[in-house]
């Protein structure tokens, strides 16, 4: 066993290969701390506190690729960071001139922190393109099937019916609710630069006159958010980013628990495009996408957990809770865009079957319309009796087998009622297609 | 042992006795329970659906404080929630009258989605109210102490000094942040409508034209947000206040931790007023409120990965999601209002020890500048040897405990500099004054 | 609203009214502080520590139920909890001459911890009996079910059969899983004993020859371990605690969640006994149990991971860890101890639909064992021909909707091959017999 | 940007290199899969159905190093685990003679779990052999600082005395719980072996008599334990690890935790051998190792957490609760083997003051002996009178910043008692040295 086995994804078919694996993995770091460095030194320029010519050698020595990634990740463990090896290796490959220009006046969190907003931002731009992509998948699911019926289930069982469209319109929403809380997060994502205790110290004593000002330029250089204070230990912004993301694993967990559901043999009421096989069983098409979807949706919760907890942060740097923070973080954004990913495969490949929502409706023998009756019979019989005839009917549809309408159509004291609409499971959806509608509006 | 032993809140010293306590207790829950009933029938007359006689009847019996909690416990369990006996207990206060307009149309979930969210909303008025006396008090503190020095502490060892006004000016902008997500989720929580799948096709059954009015007028009686859609398997406004109140403890759980830090019988830079005493030993003044309000912060993240984990809600009511989110947001609610109460009496009460900051400046024998130190002397002794003698400067100001202003003072490569001000740890702030200034304007 | 409103049960039909419930409430766990300061007072006189009288007197005073747990809250917050104000009152109800032998030398978190471990005994012991229960009804579910052949699924696909004897079997497996690790725990549970910081000093300081001693004595009085250390900061019995605890939540999750899939409206192969109506929809009948237990299920691994949290406790008593133990530990207690006595009625109440279960084994139209017919084909025709058979006769059973039987007795190729065996779901059920049977061996 | 970034550890400086690093590694499992693979079939020829050839071929082809783990990991995806594209490589590589005996009877998840029992205890090796290095060294720390009085804190005062020896045995005492924990999860680790839906019914299908003894043969190829029942649905190895992980993560914890209190800079009890630096501030010693730990030690709960949900695994393969487990536990193995080889070089390595110590225990001016003079001064003046005075003189040492001690000796109703004994905290240290010797007998 050699000590260097990276881990190239085998753990996690749900976002190996997708732009969030890319966007998320340890070269990805590295490039957005190198990304930090040369930002600050073209900050410091920018203001006089550098030559220009040690911006451009500190810039272009960090666009290099040649940093080992794994051997500052062993040189990290002296000081508990990767950022002290890449100073080192950074500093030398600038070379004695513009060396000291590398990293002056800052520390390894303003580095560290800057990294993380970045990889942040280049990760949840194609986890909002997947969003997008599986909201208008599901607009046009739900659009198409505004008026189709099916079973709604409450705690497992069949209650009323609702239709598909409201169902694939709730989905949406989510995604969209999702898409709203990401992107303000994302947007306001600032850079990170405080120096040795956040006072920017270093910076005056290496010649600001107004270290404010760096802040700005630095956070300008890198496309990121100016921040009111140094937030080294006010970690508003990684606690907001793990909302954001167990939020949306949740709301892609949501449809995806739906799918699952079903599609189960005996349900089959959807299906997903391309399902994955099994080699010994051939007839079997597995929900994988929505598979790997409810598999993040489970884990988000408690990374989001681990990052919340990460705002106990003691001190001007705390010992362990920054730590803490930088896998759980990667593993939420990697979790959720290969969920994103995942969803707008199963949502633009979704197959429905109205035909099989429409025989279900009838599992029931006509009692997923009681509620209805109930009402529309106590017009005529009064309530007590129209609940003391629906209980003895309702006994006797299962009993006989029989439907609820036939049964029903039988009654003496019922006779000359026309009860074809109200016994039509179909035409009790509510205000299902109302729903839908104004949902739809929203953009 | 009796079968009925209520909770007093023996076992919650954070939260017992407090405005949030009150808010929440389940009398809390039961009130808001029958507030929602009445609103839906005070509703359904506003639309014709129901005779004012009966809006008035219910919201009458409604208001009644004689309903048997314990009992209504009870026989929640034989339908999994306490709507169902609710409803009876109701039907029956109300009379045969106008009993069968209690309830109409809706389902359990109706009702016990919208009380909690008058819970929440109730709940988090005195949450705020507390919000905002604590950040008032933490503004005079860091306006107070806008420029008294003390050592900056990362990994546990003195670093560079800070002020104590920047690290108050840090606490507060948290509790802002707080207020602001809060306050943001507060006035966006809707009430719950939807009829037993969420179609509202019940109120249609019993006459609606216009289903969504009716929720329109339900959430006005009830000064909530009308929802998009029925969101009974959407749950983003619990996953929302999940988030909103984990950043909150979390927020109040950094002022916690860095107080208990800075109130350690060798620190012993600040003090908590009426810290809780011990009998046996006199001399002990416990930070009990930063003790509290650590432990709530330590529970919150767990709180709410619970509730993240609700959005994943199959169908159209999820068997046993849903049913897991009551009891956790309840505690989140109790929690984070317990922990404002106290952070509200622990920043009003502190006590500030500037003399002992400016001790323990020196506790590195001037080493605590040694930032400053190289990036001056570097422009008088070039970088390589400035470097070279700050670490022998080093060594010896331990070995010899003495002051390194001292030893610089004798270097005769440095005669004729001046050194006062490099070596004065109060004047190497940087600028943590401008940061003050600049969070103290944000309102 | 009044200040106390305590919490009987009525968000938590999952716990209310059972056994747990009564064990861990608060007037339950100060009976245990109680039982821990009269232990504590015996013990010292067992060792000629304090006055035989003092000893009756305290064990008087303690036993009665008059303490006023609401006010006791109240008055733990200015300490932190709840044993301060509880020794004044019983120092004051003991009287003046032996008052002063009420909780000599011991510090508050020796009788909490003390009294944390009682209420713990006293829950697992009903616990353990409904587990007991449990395992019995699903072991006489096993053996009647042994042969019963249903549809084995994976990823929500029927895959190959299997049996409900061997299912039940598996969910014994793991009740008495729970029940070896629930049980080693509580047998393991120790006193708690060592003053102020856990030296036992003040003992001695009071007369103790040898304190140690004094620690058996102790626990001997309550029926506990000796500890081998004072563990107020060695918080393996908590650790342990939540694990088992958790474990069991799980363990009863995983029958909840089966029953809950197999009686939905489409599957129907089980059913809750006495499931809950609806008043609407008269023909429902919701898994409430399984529900509840679910829902006990989803709650329970984040109330332990913020007890495993609480090993790192720093300092002779760590200023919030601990106080953050009490609450969860508690709702794991509860919610574990109702979701056993859920989980009992379910099994003793459990309905099996062997003729539902036949008809599923059907759905797939044969296809379901397609596995055993590869393999057996595999020999007759070779195994590339076999499998594109197979294939080709896959898509035709869907394509025609005729049984896999059927086409296969119309090949050509497979004239004079006797399939009747291979092709009956019934008869490939493997091992699922002999695993019963090795699984009901164990006691 | 390109597809393939795999991790190298460089987000981890607390496993990095490490043993647990190089045995939990994409590789390593990739590894224990093939591992898993080759045992079964030779399992199957040790049984005779399948040639001894084939088993050969098969752990031949095994054997080698050459299979693509980024290529495994993107096809993955398609069935949703990792397995069924390393099937198809391996029977490739295996030939068209003995590929059908690739991986026969057997379905993905039998190869799934059994290489994750491998890949812990291929990890577990290590990480006891490191809390074996950090007991031992504990105990000699113990054993060696057995009367090294030290101040007790609680709540972050000081309270009484205690002893580094003391504190030293009680770190010991839970590394040997957690070792003891861990030891007996590893040796119940279980092969899995189930087929297609947990009945061994592909295995009958080919030939197997008894298929019961294959699982045997197959448990005894891989030394691993045999189990009671195919375990696919049954987690308890899973949550059994994830409880033993997570109590050794925080027991190692604990000590990370005291020594970054007790290493700061106004403390400076003990110092970590080798702390790691800062390049601006040469005279920071940072607590590299402790902080690490306590990193890991905040992570580990919430991944338990989410193992122990994995208990709740429906049918007889769970869609997406099976694929929330193989990250986190491997997340688990990796921080928790990082943290016990720190842990060993931080107990290694620890450096003890014994004069700072001494020192602080007096920093209250003697307070810190209040508990004992009450107790002894009540003999001589009386209960209420002796704590009058103690009260009275506890305010004086502070406004005076006198020794307790000389103010006692000043009181003239004390004439003539002696007090050196009890104002002497090195004196006040209690049962800490018989409890220390009780401890480290524990072996």
């Amino acid at each position: 066993m050699t000590a260097a086995e990276p881990d190239s994804g085998l753990l996690g078919p749900g976002w190996a290969g997708s732009p969030a694996a890319a966007a998320t993995g340890d070269r990805a770091f590295l490039r957005a701390l190198l990304d930090a460095e040369a930002a600050l030194t073209r900050a410091q320029a920018a203001l006089g506190l550098a030559p220009a010519a040690a911006a451009t050698a500190v810039t272009e020595a960090a666009s290099d690729a040649g940093f080992d990634v794994h051997d500052l990740a062993l040189r990290a463990r002296a000081g508990g960071n990767p950022v002290i090896p890449l100073v080192a290796d950074l500093t030398r490959a600038v070379g004695p001139e513009h060396g000291p220009y590398v990293h002056r006046g800052a520390t390894s969190q303003d580095i560290m922190d800057t990294a993380t907003m970045l990889v942040a931002v280049r990760t949840l731009g194609p986890v909002l393109d997947d969003l997008a992509r599986t909201e208008r998948a599901l607009a046009a699911l739900a659009a198409a099937h505004r008026d189709t019926a099916m079973p709604g289930r409450t705690l497992t069982q069949h209650a009323v019916p609702t239709t598909f469209g409201l169902k694939a319109a709730g989905w949406r929403s989510l995604v969209l609710d999702a898409r709203d809380r990401l992107t303000a997060v994302r947007d306001a994502l600032p850079a990170q630069l405080g120096g040795a205790a956040g006072t920017l110290a270093a910076f005056s004593a290496y010649g600001a006159a107004d270290p404010l000002a760096l802040t700005a330029a630095y956070a300008r250089e890198l496309g990121l958010r100016e921040p009111l204070l140094p937030w080294h230990t006010l970690r508003a912004p990684i606690a907001d980013l793990a909302g954001a993301l167990a939020f949306t694993a949740g709301a892609l967990g949501k449809t995806a628990v739906d799918v699952l559901t079903l599609t189960r043999t005996e349900i089959g009421e959807v299906t997903e495009d391309g399902g994955g096989g099994s080699s010994a069983m051939p007839h079997k098409a597995n929900p994988v996408r929505s598979t790997l979807i409810a598999a993040a949706a489970r884990r988000a919760p408690q990374l989001a957990a681990t990052l919340y907890g990460a705002l106990v942060a003691e001190d001007e740097r705390p010992a362990g809770t920054w730590h803490a923070e930088w896998e759980p973080l990667r593993e939420l954004l990697r979790l959720v865009g290969g969920a994103a990913r995942d969803a707008a495969e199963l949502a633009e490949g979704l197959r429905v079957h109205p035909d099989v929502m429409r025989e279900h409706l009838d599992l029931t023998h006509g009692l997923i319309v009681s509620e209805r009756l109930s009402a529309e019979l106590a017009g005529v019989l009064g309530r007590p009796r129209a609940k003391e005839l629906l209980t003895d009917l309702a006994r006797r549809t299962h009993a006989e087998s029989r439907p609820l309408a036939e049964l029903l159509s039988e009654e003496p004291e019922l006779k000359g009622v026309d009860l074809t609409v109200a016994t039509d499971p179909t035409r009790y959806t509510g205000a299902a297609g109302a729903l839908t509608d104004r949902c739809l509006e929203r953009r």
